[in-house]
Order: structure tokens, then sequence, then C-alpha cells
């Protein structure tokens, strides 16, 4: 029985921020990766996401921190979007300057509220599993802990993070709640296989479920200076005549530095954070080997072609195919091919060869052709 | 010792026709093969052509045959060209009529003349090899046989057709040349090794030499038709008020028929065709598996990138990368790739699989996309 209608007490925040630089030359600073469709669904990563979380907190309750350039896209995306809800970063400072802000803000304008992170970017499909488990991670948030919802691995990923966890807590409405005992970076393969094998570990989507000022609290201990810019942006917020100034004043002066490491290790290592295990489908889609993935639906035989009115003739080809140009795509006979088609950049690799496509956005960097990044 | 200036009564044909299907998408209609650089030379191979017979002929006995529509571009490239010598045809109608028009023009003009033809889109570089083999084969030819120039074989190519030869024959001013005993189409691995292995054979470059009167004779033999057509247009081709009505009426009705059937290969069988070996490098760089080996210099670590003014990065690829358009090209870990990247269409294969380009072309033909053809 899954029940329906908003959790009460509930806001979700998406924080869009990451280019994606993997995705090159598809994602990049004008045209993130949040603002294309990855998933097929036939629509962007960000519409996807508000169309998931909608239903939890209610159109009125989700907001979104996105950058200053963004916001034109990020208001066509979601036109129901109520404008005190988007909250815009004058440049990216990282998660826990974009995910504190909106805690900060938000547990002004409702002391005690449950928030809960969901990046704009990720995918997954199985929205009645997702509800379950936010709810459950919601009731757990309640009692004053960080919640993470972590996803029961379907195979030894070495791309993603894990976390080990710990027994089970007994927390009214989460029956599957656990103790979340640490955060793992990306295992080797090896070691990506016993965790598999031990059930105790999940993979670390990123998706946080807290009280707003429990993360307040967080964010205050490990960085004190970015939990003070964070209270006085939060003050001046709600007034029009008051937030220009405060933002130009104190947000280029917070520290980059991720949430995971501010918020979530501490409170793992501190035995206050919670796991719950969500069992369904999820990518964080964060190279073109796992664009190939999910739309060939593990069929290594498959050639995966995106984009809008794609030409696209491929002779005994595989992999994944962008043609955002108008142009004629010929593929014959390449294997496991990637092949990015954009108007003033060409991306051709592999699947293997997917996580080495951020190298060459460095490499452009340097190399002086900023203007296709 | 090799001598100079013009070979006395000999006369240059360039046959500029073909498209080069498997070189597509950067030969097509509009485009085709000999207008472009595909040697690293600097230039077109057609300007390379006129540059490697003008010596041997001299600039006024250069007779270039092309398409109307591609005689802008012929005049722009061959500035010395005189008017007289560009020889067009209002629709291609294969070798046969193209060779066959410039001999009955020519013998019109100059009875008695020895003519030779050599492809406007093949690649040559040891152009004083060239000219030793080119004036025994028109020693050859004065004595009334039809000549080819037979490349010496590097190597056990099935690209290419192969020439068995014969005993020598004892011709003043061609001491190396044989009689040809007779043509062979493009074999297989197993016998090309053997024709290599036996110095018997040479490839078939299609390089013809004979007297314009015995050509319009095997012609006549084979097909008297398309004899009795070309005469008709060389009566009225210098004649200016003649010449376009008479290619109106004539030049769409003559036989498409390649000049190895009608002329070569019936002349081999009747003991008249002798071949002179081309101790020189020679390639019809036919796809782009063979672009690719004349530019890695036998390499198979290198990356060829060819093109006007090319922002290539490549991490860790091989193959050859063509840029006509302006765009950034990345390329990550591909092995032996071919991407031929223009404005309005894109091709990504191997050099393995260079052959099965054509495939495409016809593909996209019946696919009603004619336009980047």
């Amino acid at each position: 029985m899954v029940s329906s209608g908003p959790i009460p007490g509930f806001t979700a925040v998406i924080p869009a921020g990451g280019i994606g630089s993997r995705l090159w030359p598809l994602s990049r600073a004008d045209a993130p990766k949040f603002l294309h469709d990855l998933s097929g669904s036939g629509q962007t990563l960000l519409r996807d996401t508000w169309d998931r979380v909608v239903p939890l907190a209610g159109p009125e309750r989700v907001v979104v921190v996105t950058g200053r350039a963004h916001r034109a896209a990020v208001e066509e995306q979601l036109p129901d979007l109520i404008d005190p809800n988007i909250l815009l970063e004058s440049e990216p400072r990282d998660s826990t300057a974009a995910i504190g802000l909106a805690a900060a803000v938000l547990e002004r304008r409702e002391p005690g509220v449950v928030i809960g992170s969901f990046a704009a970017d990720h995918v997954i499909r199985d929205t009645r599993a997702f509800r379950r488990a936010v709810e459950e991670a919601v009731a757990v948030a309640r009692t004053g802990l960080v919640t993470t919802v972590g996803i029961t691995p379907t195979e030894p990923a070495i791309g993603f993070g894990y976390i080990h966890v710990d027994g089970r807590l007994d927390i009214e409405g989460a029956p599957n709640a656990r103790r979340a005992e640490a955060f793992k970076e990306k295992p080797d393969l090896d070691t990506a296989r016993k965790y598999v094998a031990s059930g105790d570990y999940l993979w670390n989507a990123g998706m946080f479920v807290a009280k707003a000022s429990v993360i307040l609290e967080w964010i205050r201990r490990s960085e004190p200076e970015l939990a003070d810019g964070l209270e006085q942006l939060a003050e001046a917020w709600d007034t029009p005549s008051l937030r220009g100034p405060a933002v130009d004043r104190i947000w280029p002066k917070l520290k980059r530095i991720a949430f995971d490491y501010v918020v979530a290790e501490p409170a793992a290592a501190a035995g206050a954070l919670a796991v719950v295990p969500g069992d369904f489908d999820w990518d964080d889609v964060g190279d073109f080997a796992a664009v190939a993935r999910m739309h060939s639906s593990g069929r290594p035989t498959d050639l995966a072609i995106l984009g809008e009115n794609p030409t696209v003739l491929s002779d005994s080809s595989t992999g994944v195919v962008f043609a955002s140009g108008k142009r004629v795509i010929s593929l014959i006979g390449v294997k496991n091919i990637v092949v990015v088609d954009t108007p003033d950049a060409l991306l051709v690799t592999t699947t293997e060869n997917a996580q080495r496509v951020k190298s060459v956005v460095d490499a452009l960097r340097l190399g002086g052709h900023g203007e296709v990044l």
C-alpha cells in the first residue's frame, strides 16, 4: 500500500548545478547535464526530477538552487515552480553552499521543516519505490538523524561510492532504516564485488533527507564560517532590497566544499547518519557509457540514437550517438562507439574510454578553446 | 639519364570523372575525389596530376575530360589548361566514352598522335620513374600496340587488379616493355601472394598509352555504335556552332562501359597489349584506409589529420580524421578510426570497414538523402 499526496512538513530541494564534464560536448556551461534528455523520457533530467518529487512535497514545496545563468532555462522547464522557490547562485560554490542555502532559507520560512535534497540530473524510473524510500527517510529525519537513501546495488559498479550499513534502527514508519557505518570512495572491482556479495553496502546516490536545522548544525560543526555566511544570506533572502547586496557580498566568499565531507561523513562517523535502502533503478548518468547502458537496456548489440530528429545510418555499429545538429551521421562497423555531434564540437570515443572525456575538457580549457566548453 | 622536355608527338589525357563514393562524405557529386588534397601535397589530386604530366607533353598538349558541372573548378585548378583542351561531358558515360572522345578529337587535330590517359585522382610521387615508364610506353605505342604502365607490387594487395605479364618485347627505346598476357580481377589474399611471389604480375593502374587511331580501332571492334558516336562527336567538336547540338544529340546515347572491357582486355587477348613496369609508388587512394596508409607512412600508431586548419585533439587514437568544418574534434582511445567531418554529413568508421562506405552512399540515395551525396 503506497500512500499518496504530499508528505506533511516536507520540502524537496533540487540542486541544479553540475555541468557534467564527462558528458562534453553535450553538457557544457550553457547547457548543463540537467537540461538534457539523457533518460529517453522525452524531457530534461531536471523536469524528470521535478515530476518525481512534486508528488512527495507538492508543487509549492519544491525549491531549486541553480546558477543565475540558468534561471530562464529552469523557469521554462518548470513553469509551476513558484518564484520564492528558485534560489539563484551568483557563481558555483559546490554542494554544501547550495544545499545549506536552501536549508537556511527554508528553516527561517518554516522552523522545523524536513528537507530532502535530490540531484537534478540523476535517473530514477520506479517512482513508487522511490516514494516509499523517501517516506521512510522523512520519518527517520524527524528523529533528528541525517538520512540518506542508498541504492541496493545490482552489480559491482566501480563508478559509484558506497555506504557501509550497520544494524537496523527501530523507528516508526521506517521499517527498513539502518544506521550508516561509513562512506566508501569508488572501489576497485575486487572490492566492489566483496561489497555487493556481503549485502552490507549500498550505492551512495547523494540523496539526503534531514531537518533543515540539523543540516545547519552539522555545517556549523565542520565549517562555522560557512554556516555564518549561510545564516546571513538567509536572513536577507526574503527581503527583496537586501537579498542582492547580501549575495554579492557573501556568496563569492563561501567555501567550496562537498556536502558529503561537511555533513554526511562527519554524521556517519558520529553515528548520526541513517540509511534507507532504495530498491529501485538509479543512475547518475555520469558518463556516456552510462547513457549507452541505460538506452541499450543491457543489450550490448544496440546502438542508442539520441537527439532531436536525428538522421543516423548505422551498419553493424553499437554504442551511443547524440545528433544535435541537422547532419546526416553514418556509422559503419564501429563497436561500443560514442559519437557526440554538436554544432561546434565533435567527440568520438568508446564506452570504455568514457571516463576520460573530462581530461579532454581540461585540455581544451588549457588550450584556449573555452568557447566550446 | 632521364631526358627532359616534352615527348614529341605525345598528348596527355586526364579523365576527371569519378566521384569516389568510397570517400564519402569528403568526395561527392559537387566535390569529387580529384578536387581534394588526399596526398598531403597541399594541392588537389587533379593539380598533382597536371604537374606530373605537363613535363611529358607540354602545357598545350594536356587534355582534360570532365563533366560540365566541374568546368569552373577544373579551370580554377588548372589556369594553364587551354580552352580547346577541356572536353566537357554533358553527363557521365564511363571511361570508354571519355577516353574515346579525347582519342577521336585528338586524332582529327593531329593524325598519328600518341595519347596517354592518366587518372586525375591517383597518387604518384616519384615523377622521374613515372617519366621513364611513360617514355618507354610511348616508344611501344608508336609500333601500334596498346600499352599500359603496370606497377611493380610492393605487397599482396587485394584492392587492385593485376596484369599477368609475358615475355619481353624487343622495341627500341623500351627495354623493359613486355607483352601482357591477361588482366586479373582483384584477387583474394592467397592468390595475391602467389602473384607477387611469381614476379610475373603488375598492378593495373589504369594508365594507357597508344596511338589515338589504335584506341579508336579497338573501340570499333568491340563497340561499333560507340565508335560511330565518338567519330560524329569529333567531327563536330572543333566547330563551335556544331559541337553543342552534337553533344546533346549523341552523348547521352553512348554506351556506358569501362575502357578495360572494350580496349585493354580484348587487346591483351589478341596479343596486342604491351606493359611497361613502373617501379614507382602508386596508389589509387580508393578508400579511407588508403588515405590513412599514405599519411601514416606505414606506422599504425599514427593519426593522420587532414583538412583546412583542423582543430583536433587526440588522446591515444589512430587512423585518419578529415576536418572540413570549423568544429573542435576530440578523439579518445579510438583505434584505426576514420572520422570525416563535413558541414552536412559525418562518417565514423574504421580502416577495416573502409570499403563498405560505398554501401552507405547507396543507402543514402535510396533513403532520399541525395542532397548530401
